[in-house]
């Protein structure tokens, strides 16, 4: 448990006098500051780590992100290793800065639009016959839910690290991204979110 | 941080009346009840988001889940996605209802019973034998440990929108399960959750 | 929600008495009290189940462990499963104590030096790329984060259920770990932890 810190001891002035001038309405007020001060968990942040780029797990993390932001809820997202490919502008075929990175782009083609399950895709025929399904049922795609979560202002953060490491510039993803960011700027998020989540 | 709300201010009537004349009792109650009322966190909650149906994923799942109601939390799971799968009766061979759904379920057999492993499988080889050093060594088999879970009351929810995609109705999947539900109560609940993990 | 216990009922003499006498810093005092008995919450607390034993997961897993740690947080990494296998010492070829669990070494050999990655590995080949990808970029390698893990003090939990199941044994693992633990302990820890996550 976290330590239990006395504002009166690094406020000398607030022991002076009794409490018994206090109205009711101040007392709670004092309360409700102390409350809010000590609780640094906001119950309407939601984080969500994309770290697979796989169809199957882009679909949870966008519907999970649009259906909390059309709920209200303060929304962010941070693609990292894998799931920053779903990130990159489906027209682009190409991607990284050396050979490693340009043969990892050709094998591990960017875009949502491009993901394949991550079992039974049977060379793409299974990622088809998931996304005539959903259409079936009225369920949007992740290419969409990705445009609906920027409408609703979720965040959408790259991970710098594999931008750097996968060699994928700014210029290669989707517009309407939010700057990149790090473990430690994720990590500082998910301590005050309600519910954060490895997808 | 949230915001810091001043009962008083919607209340005015509280604002009458110096503190003074207040019992310690009645100060105690007034701000166990401000405390309450203000952290939605409810330290016995968890809940599990059963995305995958592989077996090395479902033996986590439903460990965790009646480890946590056998020590008396309060505790849901989300079947999802390939999850979905591991709640189909094991005698059930054929689900779905078009020819998309159908090969489904006959590539990706429903049951917790016949789940394979994510890795070394080895066409059913890999899950016997993780299957039988279980048993050697008194763990109990997914499959038990979902009776378990009913008997301890663990809710489990079958994901409606996915149970529509796949084309899985209700008589398909085993007895004692709670209602289906959505992307939205499953969040709702995980906003309140002491823990909440994606599986 | 938690249901509202109030102290007062619980300690009669509490109620006797009015607030009046009451100085402002001993209410601060009493009020900072109420609020930390009832969250148990430590927004400082992280716990991660490291489950898979892919290069890929135990990249972030050990990343956002150490970059917690080196923030001043007290983090806990609960190794089940494959997971268990990124523990096992670099030198050791053969683990296991019966023809299950010793062929089951040979196919997954452990170590997080020998892990591959969760796709494209082709062989090892990815795996190696990805490393010599991430030493072009100052990034160290997970078995280095390990050892940075230790320094820092992060818990470094064995699943022992895990262990027994493997045929894993103490000395086959690396020095510096933590006492094994179960699902148990690792449940009672996400309780209290501000991030849970299940990598």
């Amino acid at each position: 448990m976290a330590e239990v810190t006395n504002p009166a001891a690094t406020n000398p002035a607030a022991t002076n006098g009794l409490v018994s001038g206090m109205s009711r309405g101040e007392l709670e007020e004092l309360v409700g500051k102390m409350i809010a001060e000590r609780d640094d968990r906001d119950p309407n942040m939601i984080t969500l780590v994309a770290f697979s780029g796989d169809l199957d797990r882009i679909w949870p993390t966008t519907i999970l992100a649009t259906t909390g932001a059309a709920g209200g809820m303060d929304v962010a997202v941070f693609f990292t290793f894998w799931g920053l490919f779903s990130l990159v502008k489906e027209e682009k075929r190409l991607t990284g800065d050396n050979w490693m990175t340009k043969g990892l782009s050709l094998m591990n083609r960017g875009s949502a639009e491009h993901a394949g399950l991550s079992k039974l895709n049977m060379g793409g025929a299974g990622a088809m016959m998931m996304r005539r399904l959903a259409k079936e049922h009225g369920v949007a795609a992740p290419e969409e839910l990705m445009e609906m979560a920027k409408d609703l202002d979720v965040k959408l953060w790259p991970c710098q690290m594999t931008m750097d490491l996968m060699g994928l510039k700014r210029e290669d993803m989707i517009d309407g991204l939010d700057e990149p960011a790090g473990a430690a700027t994720a990590l500082a998020r998910m301590q005050k979110s309600a519910v954060s989540l490895f997808i």
